[in-house]
């Protein structure tokens, strides 16, 4: 960390300031240049946090050198990838996982077709939301324990691990009973009571970024799971909040190559969420395949002009089938396979 | 609602959109135009909105014209402001509301001495956290339990109604033992378990909008807690996330000029949370006056220098007894009462 | 355009705005809900637009339905994309630009250099900028004509049309003769009297999305040059500006598929300023070619460490190289071609 | 200058970046810390500057630590506000502006009548376009010469000084015969060539911030001014683009605060493109007084509801009266006159 003082810091505020820092057992090395001191605090970087040096008389800024996550670095892992298995289908590293479904879990009829559809198609998961989480209250809330029920029957039928998204502590156990990975959904990634909680389960989780959230603190969402003991972590880019609005988010792919520089956890991009328009998503996840995401979460329904919600994002069956065929061939392309993904990884 | 299809849409379209309306027991008004056809939808709001035209052939946009809130809007109480009544402490309406205190609960020597010095400069009630949200989790988590203890002796000590927040649902019985008012944090703006929590007690809501939430949203969110009968919640503006880093987030103080012409709560704001830097906190808190606010949450802690958490933005017991002296001026320049508040609301 | 009135307007004031529109030759349509009044404004868009009703009493809001835009809008075209033709090389529609060359011409070797290094790579076009916008009034402002007088050198060895930015009308003609595209910058994007004076010229103009701007702002940029009769127009996505700070803008890939559905003028994508690191462009030059980029402008130093303006986001040639490469591959696995274009447009 | 090395540097880069930093004449101070190093970098800051060394091999960031601007500090002065006298009315330090007006100048009688409202509610200064930057090229772009000779009568008849805006710098003659400040609009603060063609006159400049720059890019853009020997600068915050639509655009009053810290310049706020809705001007002039701002740059048009632009953020004859005697008791509470300012100031 470097604390750069003041202009018009006093010789007694710089001193305060290494004494501070030593005695939390660092070490300060001060750069006394003719317009500013500097002072480089260098130990153990959550003790030098606590002091939380930014309020001390003479300080100006506080300009952290290290990152604050230490077990989602790419270094804790020597720069390599993880690859986690979920069900049997691997993710990370040269493994692609495909994971499409419903926004919400509406009905028996519509998940099982909606499961074989998408598993025809070539994906590797299925998403569907037993607990949606609606901006307005009077908005359907979804099916709650009878989604949950349709998603396990699904999963029977299909041999598809299942995706669903997780929004309150007290329905874990139920969802731990069907669910591969629980999804954190965007308005809950700092929700971190029920980070911790996914982290004292084992189940992998799906983190979403938040509509405003840095790509650190994204990650530090991550170090809440990863510290409690699960290291089953996928990271999803969704889109942002912007002043544009002709998309209903921004859908930033750069995330995908920076977190790629700075984690080793895998990376999943949602273009149906990203973009808002079903008419923007197949080439927006043609391009995420290029920008090297691990993955694709991508809403399809049957019948999307029927949808209970997010109707005007989600592919139709022929949609997805030929979003999925670009995908395969920018892929190829690119030297990695994106496919059922049992076979190859089992290989 | 009003439906605008698209230049290519065809009348078959048109029709399905018309009975589509009519199915949901709604009136559609259909207006041809040279270029564009557009649909006006009128009925029951909800009925309307679970269509979700918006994926529907021939669509362009879907155009709510009536705001998506019911409860909390302003014409539910026929422009009247609410005043709500908090330990003796009204506000709302002509009364204006005090809040200060610790950003988090460190000691008990802390907590009692800024409450008092809070009290003595006319704070109406005291904040401070039990429960901390944090980015790392490898920061301070807040004291909890024994935090709350402390509330409830400085509460005991000095009178004043407490403020606290809460993050995680299983924590509502403690926290309403001592709370007066529940915060729920920016991060948990939108966890709808939680809202729907304290919407089931009758313990008054702070809720502090989302750093990147629109105002409607704020609403909403609002709206989650009263449908379940609590009527009790005040908003807080406390800053969004926009591309300006000078100030660590950007307040809008035209957010209480427009939530006033919209919603009948009362609108507090949060100018150190807001700018996040101590010496831009007494100009902003004047502004808030100035601009109509119906309270001021402000951080003060004895000796910032040495803070847990949010030194950099907490004034210290000078600085705040000085900024309220503004603050005083200012609201009597306007012809309002910014005081000790019990005598004036009893009055 | 759709006329919300408020939930208070009187009758009077109804039938006023319906007087209004009437006025300038339009017809109202008027659809009375029980809540709300809607009135429809069908007619000349500028006249009606010239009432400015979003003043009016009894007015909530004035919801635009057609987009602002006449000449630059897709149907005016019947959806076929413009090809425009640059020095024998095209673009848009199968034709894919590759614009690269160095941020700013700093010398005649460093020019040189790198204008056969894109040419070897398969570059259809050489960037180079002899006029500079630069923050700061103390950096390096480029070398003026005397860059101008090197570009055409590097023309005549290459035979590579020329891109290079014009900021100041006065400039126009020294630049005209050297110039094949002009380009206006992101800061001049609403420099109105700058897009005018191009206009008026025949030189194609590459008009950069300014960091704030909508993209109906962009396409209205455009539509001052078409308007002054100059039709070659390309557009250009190069990042925007939000909250996120990781990378130096954020590249909104959206853009591309939307704008191909909104206009005909082709589309081509910055990602050397959209991004701000030489890390993250080889992946998202990869991912506009996915997403339909009509084409790619890249910055290229034969020395990026030297560079005395973007080094920092420049490739060096052997990365230039490679990630052209990657980028026909992409290419290619969606049926399009991305080569030196000379041979393949004359075919 | 901090230059942060990667974690990965060699001895061998560190050695690079230190011998270029003293190839400049500036001294390098090295901090080898066990995890990284970090290099602080002392001299002439242009010269390092232009060294660009973040595109140095096994460099990570560098983090300047000296402000980019210099003439515009408030250090150059010495924290003392620079006062300006503008037509004997004077701004900055105590002195308060009261610059009220039409958006654009329409007709003689609108702009007299204009004329004498503002002035007799206090106006220290007559705004009015002659030249409108438009977004749509279909919208009426102002009268132009027609418009500064009518500038030019009001002037006359009210002893008023006229703010008016220039968008070309071919046309600064004509411009400088009628104006007493120029006006740089938003969309043209980063248009380099025209700030240094006004900062070659002696006329005042009122510089709008963009609708995206920074408070430093704002700065920087006097710089351009101040730099070419035109000490007479005003800042202007005029609303910033966020994804906040319910107000047109966001007004971050703690600009306000952050750049009286910053620079000695004075500090004007314009709550009418700041909020874009009448109905929210009052309040937030008044907030803005409160915040400390120099002055306050306001629309007001006899009847708003037929104004060529801008009507629905203008505020009528009645409205403006009011606000400025709220203004004027808020100024007062906090010890500042708002006031004609002639007798004030010359007192």
């Amino acid at each position: 960390m470097m604390i750069v003082m003041k202009q018009t810091a006093t010789e007694g505020e710089v001193q305060s300031v290494i004494d501070r820092i030593e005695s939390v057992g660092a070490h300060a090395h001060p750069s006394r240049g003719e317009e500013v001191t500097v002072i480089g605090a260098i130990g153990d970087r959550e003790h030098i946090a606590r002091l939380e040096l930014e309020g001390s008389p003479g300080v100006d800024r506080v300009v952290p050198i290290l990152k604050p996550y230490k077990l989602a670095s790419a270094q804790i892992r020597h720069d390599q990838p993880s690859v986690l298995d979920i069900g049997g289908r691997k993710i990370g590293g040269d493994h692609f996982a495909l994971i499409a479904g419903p926004c919400t879990v509406e009905s028996r009829d519509q998940l099982l077709t909606t499961a074989h559809v998408v598993r025809g198609a070539g994906a590797t998961m299925l998403r569907g939301g037993a607990y949606k989480p609606r901006t307005s209250p009077y908005a359907f809330q979804g099916l709650g324990q009878e989604g949950l029920r349709l998603l396990a029957e699904a999963k029977a039928e299909t041999g598809l691990p299942i995706v669903t998204e997780l929004m309150d502590a007290r329905d874990l156990e139920p969802v731990l009973e069907v669910a591969d990975v629980i999804q954190i959904g965007a308005r809950n990634m700092q929700n971190y009571a029920l980070l911790s909680e996914v982290g004292r389960s084992n189940c992998p989780v799906l983190i979403k970024r938040g509509l405003s959230s840095t790509l650190d603190e994204l990650l530090m969402a991550a170090e809440y799971v990863l510290k409690e003991g699960n290291p089953n972590v996928l990271l999803c880019e969704r889109g942002i909040r912007t002043f544009e609005s002709h998309t209903r988010f921004t859908l930033p792919l750069a995330t995908v190559v920076y977190l790629h520089g700075k984690t080793h956890l895998p990376v999943v991009v949602d273009p149906s969420h990203g973009t808002g328009h079903t008419w923007l998503v197949p080439q927006m996840a043609a391009a995420s395949v290029a920008a090297g995401a691990d993955g694709l979460i991508i809403e399809v329904h049957p019948d999307p002009e029927n949808a209970l919600s997010d109707g005007n994002q989600s592919l139709d069956p022929k949609q997805f089938g030929e979003t999925m065929e670009t995908c395969r061939r920018v892929a190829e392309a690119l030297g990695r396979t994106l496919g059922n993904g049992r076979t190859a990884t089992r290989a």
